[in-house]
């Protein structure tokens, strides 16, 4: 059967973006392996989907059509993730299309891919 | 901790992507809930990243900076996952920029959301 096996994100600094995601998620690369073009991360603890990077001259999208979904578990720990992620290099997105009371943050990685973080807590 | 919850793929006609996606993956509406803006699938059978669809009118990159790479097992797995797909309605895509004996093929969801479909026994 086919399985979804990563998702793809477009990076212009390999190493940057590896020492951003394998951090942020807890990830480590496949075997190891580490190429300045392209870059599977697998969840260090096994299990979970993979994550790869790929070297990309396609600019990012303001709104993206595509884009990752991380999960928090409550108000509290979105925060706290936000606030270590940004320490890590993301930046923060002054985004234009929040609803009020959001239950996501929108935030950028260290190659502008935006992605949120969303409190499940909120369902 | 944080963890990869779901990508969402930006569609134009929520109950034909959600029809697609469903059938491409073995995934079901996440407590068979399909609104007209947001649909998460979830594998029915448990396990596994979620797929998330959101409504979106930002186009379709044709080099796209992030995507998906779908997973089958052998050339003739995944030539077979090939025909499959494009008979539940995927596009195949004259992509430009494959290399010599490529490992993957590049197709088009019904949404013209490119992805891949890689022979893992390529490595």
């Amino acid at each position: 059967m086919l399985t979804l096996g990563s998702i793809v994100l477009g990076v212009s600094d390999m190493s940057r973006a590896v020492a951003f995601w394998t951090a942020a998620l807890g990830y480590a690369p496949r075997g190891g392996l580490v190429e300045d073009d392209w870059t599977v991360l697998v969840p260090a603890g096994g299990g979970g989907v993979q994550l790869a990077l790929g070297l990309s001259g396609s600019p990012v999208q303001e709104h993206p059509r595509v884009h990752l979904d991380l999960y928090a578990g409550d108000a509290a720990d979105q925060a706290a993730e936000v606030e270590r992620l940004v320490a890590l290099g993301a930046g923060r997105v002054d985004w234009d299309l929040y609803p009020e009371d959001p239950d996501f943050v929108v935030l950028a990685d260290t190659e502008g891919n935006r992605f949120c973080v969303i409190d499940t807590s909120r369902g």
